[in-house]
């Protein structure tokens, strides 16, 4: 894992800046004779496409993906695949304001700091077009992890949204796609509808919290000690713009249960595979996936891309005021969920191959 | 980063079982010059080392470090750092059960069912053992940090065991060594004393958050995108046994919080470096330190080694009924502050001199 | 380094196929603010293009270089930078035997072995294409390189073609950019002009040991054990096309020499650095440059598409025979000297950025 | 592959300089079900014992190899592998002269360079006693390979020593253990041992070229185009101390050779696996394993450390003339082979498991 590679096997490099002439994701160490072409990529990044709701920024992008390597007849030959997105929109306007001032809660200033240098248009590297790369990626991991592990269904869904939770008494996995939100409950879908069109029409912003789940997960996925599954999904879910904090199975609360509640009591099931009375692991223990549902969740702070005006500095260190005037995401976390599950995918796929390089398909077996 | 890897310029390898002859930790990448003996490091493994109060596990360790390479006279030379501690306290007993039956909340069924054999002796490899081989890495970084960043200084407490948090009203970082679970709260170190004994005494157990925070850490660490600071603080959180979340500041709350509120608003400091209004951001801003605190929180949960039974299966898939007798740690998050700290070290060493590497000390000045 | 990555600071992948739509190398690590701009990669991807001259293949590629991202207002900004080559000479042609026969020499049989498909278009990523992406990175590692250590001076050029040698009595550096073969030997290059001529017209080809020098390198550069300067020269000259060999310093004839005469004996020189009588070592001594002229060889085998007839079998196991019609390349190694050149430069820059990452400015000074 | 650390997925990091305590490897990846004791592994590490003979150094050393992780009953178990040896014959000396002087031809004076400090009792890190730690690995190697690949069969042996050369009519493999050269050729090793006594007792050495084979190694091994099983096995012969040159196959007299001579001719074999007609390829085409014998070779230099005074600086930059009295090593390449073939066998396993995890099973057929 380099400065803007993921993964050890199935090895992402995102590159490219908001307002260049193109992003991408060159995608190294895939398995061959996968099969996939640019629509079964389009699909995932057409989730992820901004403008189309009135809930996400109102940039015009196709974000239509280019397949410019590694694929031949319409299957992956095991050499890079080039996976590229021109960019169209990027209006022409004034940068003087955003290139000389650092916006409060961007990377602007850290940027600036570490580098001497930054691409202020748009956000340039820091900005979350960088997630449509990540997106593609997803979907060539999701088409290779059909051919290894054909179980595997990887969604993602909003379990948050500011003050608003869901409640999982009316967990509807059918709802998901039904809502721009990505809600599994249509009551929350309907509640969380109004609150963002205030906060659209104010100008404000809002966090969310997102949950990814993998089902069909093979037992025996991780390693010890430094590449472990739930590190791995720490470090790709953290490693998306804006996260603050990622959890497993129980995540933070892990710390409020007893060591009696928290222990998932194992049984065999009919199949002659463990089950278990309850899944507070996330499907993960000593970071090796037990065959359970593996959960992750992380919270998106919300943009700091605002209308109400903050205080903050030139880079001549004179105070000044900004308000984000133009295209404005009240709730960015919205578009994270097929970036979520972006990352779920690549950790996935990246640790079927590292199992079956390092064990094969050997496995202890029980009972 | 590999299997049993930490780290990309300076490289952590810890290897070793509970009840092997001894573990330790592979040091590579370690700048030259750096001043370090035994004792330097036996400094922090005493911190962590169990069996020191009642509210830990009773097994007695010296932990004792030996420098067997990548040492001379007293200074580091730029070659493999080898740490090993050797394991004194196996007790012969008879572990025939262990063998044969997964514990609830283990990782003995992943690692029989993703590798076919285990180290079954104290929890092998995934025993809490391996942590000490951290601290004693970590306890090199810190050395390290000094000649590179000599404002730096790194602090873990605890901020919540079980129910019970404590009040930062009350924060205090001089209680912070005073009392047996670090925390920072005099108040709350009295009262988690008698809950916790009430746990011991039961053969309970129970999770609890940690906090780590480093302070004088230079604006300017972190890489975009993978090689967050952030990321690689989630990583190497979530790599501790037992941790099933990890917040950067603001954490899992950062979804609660208006855009308005959360962005921490910039200011000119007196020394002529920006100061901020808040920390919301943790000290991290698009993965790049921003010069104020880093701040990490991550959640362990409670042992699953308790005298309470729980159901489980043996190995052929019987039924089985298990309760873990012999030593008991009723809290292992009071043992994980040292480890967390061990790793901010090591993070913030390694993005040290990453950034050297690729920057220089050349920086975007401000004013 | 991964399948596609070469280097740990400095990381390039590249990517492509001969004839999908483009290839080009993805370029992390960089540091930032150095001054590059598409003509400064373009003057090195110049040098090796294809059809310049009557000894190198027909195909005729503009080779342009796109810069896709990493580069703002003519300076690297530290993150990826994208450089991209489309294909424009991919002759619509029938591949039908190639796709069903192996040709002797080639990869054609291994890749098919490996991954059960192949593009078989032109070699495919076997493709002596893919080196453009290797100059154009290392291009970019020539500007970084001058920020970084300006005194650094990376010269290729060939030693020997076939039975040829060059007479290192004549030596003459200004003569290497005068003849197509980057001879240092004048009189060499009327003779070998000849040859080729011959071995031209008569379908067959011969390889060539290319000589790649880079002056001015600091001493202190490589590290032991595995990341020696050497270790990482003899990779990157290896990883290029064809080569079968590689040698440092005195290289296989070290073998012959005594202890004696093969340490370089050390001198105080008259600017306070350490001058040696000879140059065995090549410039490297325990993986770490002396300061003096590093020096690498390469052996690049003939092309074995040539006119002559050669026995092989096909996909489905029937023994065929093959001639390689089309384009033909009598000295592929020719080409070589700019692809050996832009190694160096990519080690170089790798093991400068490393050094400074662990050591910094600080070194250990004589006298 | 990081400083001290080779292999991508099955890495090892050897540690530990000649006069501290210990020395070892930490091997990291090795597959699970390993059958490996202690013994196993010091069979290998005798072969490379000094001592032995007249014709090696005259330290005496047990290199008895303790395994002190990864390994439960008798079986490795997927964790890091530590193999560590312990010094016992470090003589007490006065290394005044040593510590002030910098020996021709030695790591000394760049040891000194980078890093500003050096352990210079015996050499410290650049010594050859870190090849037992290689040799140790490589042991460790072989038995995981029998379990992957069982027909691999993996032979070191001399070919040259100073001016000379064996007789290949004369190659006979079974002479290789029978002389203290392990040279494939009686005749060779009678007149080696003459020349040789001479050497030693003029207190002069001379350089070597090693061969190592692998047989049996299956077609497919290896990947595009940093990770190429050449480009690997380049980078593990020339890391081992003194090595100056690295063939594949025909190696640097592949450019004397027509494109028609080289290109070994393809048949089908009885066994449905095709056959050539020879193997100037070593056994590797465009990075990849043909299933043929895999060949590579490298040269040695001789040992500077001889009793012929050379001419040198000190520290502080005075003049001064050097004889290497005590231990004497007159060919060092003698101990190589050993090493040569440990370092083959490590990357032999390393793409037998990076080949299973990308491809797995899965290969294209013929016929």
């Amino acid at each position: 894992m380099s400065f803007n590679t993921f993964g050890r096997m199935f090895r992402v490099t995102t590159w490219g800046e908001s307002h260049g002439p193109a992003l991408g994701a060159t995608v190294d160490g895939c398995p061959p004779g996968v099969r996939v072409d640019e629509a079964t990529i389009q699909h995932w990044l057409d989730r992820r496409k901004p403008g189309q709701n009135k809930y996400t920024t109102q940039r015009r992008e196709a974000d239509a993906v280019k397949i410019l390597s590694g694929v031949f007849e319409g299957q992956t030959t095991g050499t890079p695949v080039q996976l590229m997105i021109e960019n169209t929109d990027q209006r022409s306007k004034d940068y003087g304001d955003i290139a000389e001032t650092f916006r409060p809660g961007h990377a602007d200033i850290t940027y600036w700091q570490k580098y001497g240098i930054r691409d202020y248009r748009g956000g340039g590297r820091s900005s979350a077009r960088e997630t449509a790369a990540r997106v593609a990626a997803g979907g060539l991991a999701r088409e290779a992890i059909k051919a290894l592990a054909p179980g595997v269904q990887i969604t993602g869904y909003m379990v948050r949204m500011g003050e608003h939770e869901i409640n999982r008494d009316r967990f509807d996995w059918d709802q998901i796609d039904r809502n721009p939100f990505w809600v599994p409950d249509a009551q929350a879908a309907e509640t969380w509808a109004g609150y963002l069109d205030g906060l659209r029409k104010s100008g404000g912003s809002v966090g969310a919290v997102i949950e990814v789940v993998a089902r069909g997960v093979p037992a025996g996925l991780g390693a010890p000690v430094y590449a472990k599954l739930d590190t791995d999904l720490a470090a790709a879910c953290m490693s998306i713009n804006a996260v603050k904090g990622v959890e497993i199975g129980e995540g933070m609360s892990a710390a409020i249960l007893t060591g009696e509640r928290n222990a998932d009591e194992i049984f065999m099931g009919n199949d002659g595979e463990p089950v278990y009375s309850s899944n507070h692991a996330g499907g993960i223990l000593g970071g090796i996936s037990t065959g359970q549902d593996v959960v992750v969740r992380f919270a998106v702070k919300p943009t700091s891309s605002i209308l109400q005006p903050r205080q903050s500095i030139t880079k001549s260190g004179e105070p000044t005021q900004i308000i984000t005037k133009g295209r404005h995401d009240p709730c960015v976390g919205i578009r994270a969920v097929p970036v979520g599950e972006a990352m779920m995918a690549c950790v996935i796929l990246d640790h079927l191959l590292m199992h079956r390089g390092q064990v094969g398909e050997h496995r202890g077996s029980i009972g």
